[in-house]
């Protein structure tokens, strides 16, 4: 049983994450912010819902998983905004590094190798999978924000061409999505809730 | 687009379970109640990660899926706690099934119907896919229990019975997880956290 010791030891280490929050506010829940745990419940659902747009070669089980695994270095890196000039990038990419070492290794092997290379390969974001789930990572702030006024664009100043920049992965990984962000992003513009550039 | 527009109302539509609250606490986060997307989040992880205990027919990816979506009726139906002898369980259930119909319908075809039959196999817990989720979905509470000195047990004054009932489907779902689960269960009760038959 020291396998399944190990492995409930990681389960349970997931419950920090519950506790991580994001710059998204909920309005369906008096307008707390977002934690890790529930973001990655969101965009992994949003990924099965969304697979019809995503090229060919893309693993949409592949995705969900890496969806539901990408936040967790969070526990012990913390949440980073998309749009912050203060984050030193590199040195938040090393923390975020040591963070899968040390949460994915409480698992036994293969599981710590196999969760780890997945945290890398969405990271790198080099495969078809990996973009898609970018991608996907992506889109839901922007519908969500789209949906709230701007929400965390307006709180934070954000320029039309950042998010433009951060939604590049939709142009090759689902083209029918990349049309509908553009759209989307000239009303955001045009209704001042992205500054133009 | 309109397609793209129905898919893109259900994703919002999903917020709304990030207010419907648990008997779970938190440890982590200042002992608040858990959500019912996040708990997803976290049994959709233990089902990969306790996968290799599962019996051979059984589909991760199915699996997985179905813990994602299986709360979402609690939008309109609320959660009811496992151990609740209140709630009238037809009329709770017939509730969950018009909210089925109302959410998942938000979807175009075929998506609609694909997920409103992989909740109702989830419910009706026949095959060997939605044994090992409703297994694992009810695994994962126990764990927590264990963790928190008897937590929503002690609080509801949780018999032993009721937990072993409850657990049952990991007998032929993920038998060596049984093993496990009957072995915690009579550690709580030695420490008073169940109630003595």
């Amino acid at each position: 049983m020291q396998e399944l010791n190990h492995q409930i030891n990681f389960i349970l280490e997931l419950d920090k994450l519950k506790a991580i929050y994001r710059k998204a506010l909920i309005r369906a829940d008096k307008n707390r912010y977002e934690n890790s745990a529930e973001h990655s419940w969101h965009i992994a659902l949003t990924a099965h819902v969304l697979a019809p747009y995503a090229n060919a070669s893309v693993n949409i089980h592949r995705v969900c998983l890496m969806l539901l695994i990408h936040d967790i270095v969070e526990i012990d890196a913390g949440d980073t905004f998309a749009f912050d000039h203060h984050t030193i990038l590199g040195e938040q990419a090393e923390k975020e590094a040591s963070a899968a070492e040390r949460i994915f290794g409480l698992l036994p092997s293969p599981q710590r190798e196999s969760m780890i290379a997945l945290w890398h390969e969405f990271e790198q974001a080099e495969t078809a999978d990996a973009q898609f789930a970018k991608a996907i990572d992506r889109i839901l702030p922007l519908i969500q924000n789209m949906q709230n006024e701007g929400g965390s664009w307006v709180q934070n100043k954000v320029f039309k061409h950042q998010v433009i920049k951060r939604n590049k992965y939709l142009e090759t990984a689902a083209p029918k999505l990349w049309q509908y962000v553009l759209e989307q992003i000239d009303i955001a513009e045009d209704r001042g809730w992205l500054r133009r550039d």
